[in-house]
């Protein structure tokens, strides 16, 4: 999927992590359109002054900017930043263009790239110095109207931002948490910074409200940590580019060219049903090789079509997820794949969900809560809110492991008895929130 | 379609600009898929040994290669550049992936944005500092499969090259050519440099052959140029994200409601049929307004429903190129409009290649060829190949409206009789060359 890059940090998308990120753009965008989100461009550089106009925003990000210095051979006049997010890049422009009531909403999207300068171990997918995203970036005359439910915690909120919605996966293996997609509520920070103004039905000012939200080829690599096994990859059929391979398995006497043929008739049929099908008729290598390849490789289906598939019209069915094996009847070919597919699709989700819900532990006090942190918990407990006591949290817990967090405060709140405390401070709790280890 | 930025030459794409970028995106990525050229995505960021690695290739674009030095307060320990092109960024991994005849032909592809840090005149679309296009890099076993036909001169090759393609535009009100897409074979001079072997079937060691190419949304330029007339731009109805422009006409007595039932019933008929089509129900902008309005962002059909339309069945519609009016009974709405966006489609390209016909002067003496230069032609002029030739040319030619230069030499060569001389040197020609000047 990726190659490692003779900068730190950086890495190449080869082209079968490049299919599934097309994969989800097609899906999201398509998405976003029917919300008349439109689609632009704003340039990659970013002008210090701007950069630096929303000051918790560019306290944020300031460490990790890059700064382009010098063009050939000449120094430039003024530092140019590369972009880590493009709040600062467009909101002059979306006060440029607001004028009145009637142009809002404004709801904009970019799909880019975006430059972060972590020095925190970098790791394919999860944590690159340059990735690809897209940031939708909206702007309201109301607050009702910007508002979404959920919020994380103070601390865990947007650099400038007011609260902040998030998909947070986990991944039982590791017993960390990892954000996999952001919706923030920026409230009216940048639009006072930015003036973004607008006149209203009555001629009178108001100023707007905003949200930006945004996913990268990030949730790639959760999805290769939640779903793979010690084979190698598995991918989910929705995201798969190779949903089925088909494999042709020609024995010393056997019609090979029938053989080859029914393949490629498989994969004919497959194709045309909108199924993402493909056949390994590679000469150089045997059924068992491509079988590992391909496996490892994560395709979900693989059918394999020797002489007996031939003479009983049948092909064989191999799933990846549980290795259980089908004889589908050729005249039944398209039906049951695509039946088989969506049952690997849901068994993936099934079997995840499962694992994380395992690996969820309710506790209620301190003792009970680093008990559960040993185990690699997501740890739901009660907490009092205070950014205060998630510094102490985080100071108490720090080791080689990485300290705890906040990670967020599920939408489906348990029940709060009066009287409940927090698990950290004591206090009344407020609400309950997710901690663990984080990447 | 853009707005200017705050830093010079860069600009943004506003989303009438980039949803043309996306159609022509869609069209074309789906005609490299099927030549099974793969997508992937290397990094935004070249390490200036790499960089420098292939001499002639690092001499064409150092001059203008951004360089980042700082990450947030610290300085990089060596500086690195920004992408002007990806063939170094690329190279040392095709090294590293190509082992064996099987590995190859390896044919991939990235859309992306560059960086040309230029100092001369930057203009929207078609000369900006950061801009986006596609670059596809494929590598060959032999040359005969590398080879493509058509050759620039030795000049203007790509820096590193071998020979070099492209689709040159020309537009005829400011009488200069502009490169649209260019094919460079690179011939092995990337392969040595980056040690790019294979291993061939008899197991001996061969040099693969390269090509690259690529086009921008240079292009979207090309075309509001080739097109635009006096009330605006005129977008070819391939390229529009609106195709046909839907305006209730309602007079004071009439049925507005009806009229704008009508509206969204017409809009919803041909978007079924694949035709996009959108309707403008503002109720705070008059007809007139609305037309004037969809004229100028070039919507290439518009249909005005008003009383008298809705009493006889029927839609009235008027194109944006030639202002004809039509009415279209209702029963014949999707057919009559996917015929005249046909119509429209065609039109335009008649019309830019009757004006581009118009616009080329053959010329065989240096008289001529002034002449020529000074009415704005597009010259098709005899030529020796010498490089030195166009260098003197140049020089001849310098003056405020930029010197002229070679364009490219057609593929249908016009006979070149025996005896023919160089317009320039006198010297016996040996092609025929397009001349003038250029973007």
């Amino acid at each position: 999927m990726i190659e490692y890059y003779d900068i730190s940090g950086c890495y190449i998308l080869r082209p079968w992590a490049m299919a599934i990120w097309e994969i989800m753009q097609k899906f999201f965008d398509a998405e976003i359109k029917k919300m008349d989100i439109q689609n632009c461009y704003f340039p990659l550089f970013v002008s210090p002054g701007v950069l630096q106009k929303e000051k918790d925003h560019v306290e944020g990000f300031a460490p990790e900017v890059a700064w382009v210095t010098k063009s050939g051979e000449s120094e430039l006049e003024v530092p140019i930043a590369i972009r880590p997010t493009s709040e600062t890049v467009m909101y002059p422009y979306y006060s440029k263009w607001i004028r009145g009531h009637r142009d809002l909403p404004l709801k904009l999207n970019q799909w880019c790239n975006v430059v972060r300068w972590e020095f925190s171990h970098p790791t394919p997918f999860i944590r690159s110095r340059e990735f690809l995203w897209q940031e939708g970036h909206t702007a309201f005359a109301t607050k009702a109207e910007a508002d979404a439910e959920g919020k994380k915690s103070e601390m865990e909120k947007f650099a400038g931002g007011l609260y902040t919605t998030s998909v947070e996966a986990f991944v039982p293996n590791t017993g960390r948490g990892i954000q996999g997609a952001t919706s923030h509520c920026l409230g009216q920070n940048f639009a006072k910074m930015f003036e973004i103004n607008f006149e209203n039905e009555k001629g009178e000012k108001g100023m707007v409200w905003q949200n930006s939200w945004a996913y990268s080829t990030r949730t790639i690599g959760v999805m290769v940590m939640v779903h793979g096994d010690d084979r190698g990859l598995v991918l989910p059929p929705k995201v798969a580019s190779v949903q089925v391979i088909v494999i042709p398995v020609p024995y010393k006497d056997a019609d090979t060219q029938a053989i080859f043929d029914a393949c490629s008739a498989t994969v004919a049929s497959l194709s045309e049903a909108g199924i993402r099908a493909k056949a390994d008729s590679r000469d150089n290598y045997s059924p068992g090789w491509k079988y590992s390849h391909w496996e490892m490789k994560g395709v979900p289906l693989r059918i394999e079509i020797g002489p007996k598939d031939l003479a009983n019209s049948q092909v064989r069915a191999v799933r990846r997820d549980n290795s259980a094996k089908t004889d589908i009847p050729r005249d039944k070919l398209v039906e049951q794949v695509k039946e088989m597919l969506d049952n690997i699709q849901q068994s993936l989700f099934d079997a995840a969900k499962q694992k994380r819900d395992a690996c969820i532990q309710t506790v209620k006090t301190w003792d009970e809560f680093v008990e559960a942190l040993g185990q690699r918990k997501m740890i739901l407990a009660p907490w009092c809110d205070e950014e205060e006591v998630e510094i102490e949290v985080k100071t108490r817990t720090k080791g080689e492991m990485g300290a705890c967090k906040s990670l967020c405060s599920p939408f489906d709140q348990p029940e709060l008895l009066e009287g409940t405390k927090c698990f950290a401070s004591g206090k009344p709790a407020k609400k309950w929130t997710y901690w663990g280890r984080s990447y």
